[in-house]
């Protein structure tokens, strides 16, 4: 089954990809890797703004978090690479919380769970999930990733 | 000499290795390298929370920095490779912080100065450092790794 | 035209390199793969201190930047490897930030401007921004770099 098929069952449409808010490129594959840039949450096409711990719920993040997820797979699939996924190798996860704020882990897991729903045993990652005070537009979770893609 | 003897000989002995908090894997290994998720710091299975700069000091700090590191070596021993360590190229330490903490790099230390002892020439690695506020279950340190592996 | 050329046609010259502030080395390549440590921005011999939204400009912050930036070019030089840069994979840019400023990216531009500009497409990259509540020295900014390196 082709990723887009399987996107198609799991009831997933992907985002626009976003344009780089800056002076960078969205993916770089160099030696079969894939370097993601850090995405940040669309939801509707709304970004989701706000801070874990203060003013977004729980439930509101690991949405944002799966957000991310989704945004990294529309970068893949932008520049032809989404079915020529190997593995998913590493997620960096930004949380924008508060200094009391310690359940980063459960955010990411929004992204995290993505990769095994579409890519099955090829979504299992490694993983850093941190808390930071401020991201690029106020956005709730940011997410980067390394990514195996097969020769094509 | 292998790296168990090494430890041995330096009296380090490893923790259990902690199984993730959540829904990715400790170690991914890609190309020869192995992606290490970030580890969190544990002294006789006691997590170390806490802030540097508040109610966490220096010593401390380091000590929980080489927790993390003791806890990197464990997951590399738990899948099997921690005898085929070629280099350990990247550590990426993220260090509980209050806005006027700016010993970071001593704290990473308590990781860097553990892969030095370790592995010697092999255990030099470039490293990140930096603040965050808050880290998963409120971990006073939480260190990351890219660690090239041998061919076995 | 060599980089060396290229800096000198851009009026840049590039700082003495920094020794690291630890235990850990400024650059480490494995697998045609330079990883640079996070590097801290000098300007003119000083190190550009405080934090964005609070005692940094915005044109400061971009500034500083830059000069991590420069620090990476000159890491790589150090180490030799100045000339066959063949392509800025990835940088992470760790933005000192009050918990309202959200203009990560534009401070990290400092940096990925400067590689576009000196590398011309070989400097197009995959990049994170984030922020962080403090970082080592009381730096305004901090740049690690993912590079690859042609064979000699």
């Amino acid at each position: 089954m082709t990723i887009e098929a399987r996107l198609k069952e799991l009831g997933i449409s992907l985002p626009q990809a976003a344009a780089p808010v800056a002076s960078y490129q969205p993916v770089v594959i160099h030696g079969g890797v894939a370097h993601v840039s850090g995405q940040l949450p669309f939801v509707d096409g709304a970004l989701v703004t706000g801070r874990l711990g203060a003013d977004v719920e729980l439930s509101q993040g690991i949405e944002a978090a799966r957000a991310c997820g989704l945004m990294i797979l529309a970068q893949l699939k932008e520049v032809g690479v989404l079915e020529r996924v190997e593995r998913v190798v590493k997620l960096g996860a930004f949380v924008n919380s508060t200094p009391d704020f310690v359940d980063q882990p459960k955010v990411a897991n929004g992204a995290s769970d993505l990769m095994f729903e579409v890519f099955a045993d090829k979504g299992r990652h490694a993983r850093a999930a941190v808390g930071v005070p401020s991201l690029p537009l106020g956005a709730a979770v940011e997410v980067d990733a390394v990514i195996a893609i097969a020769d094509a």
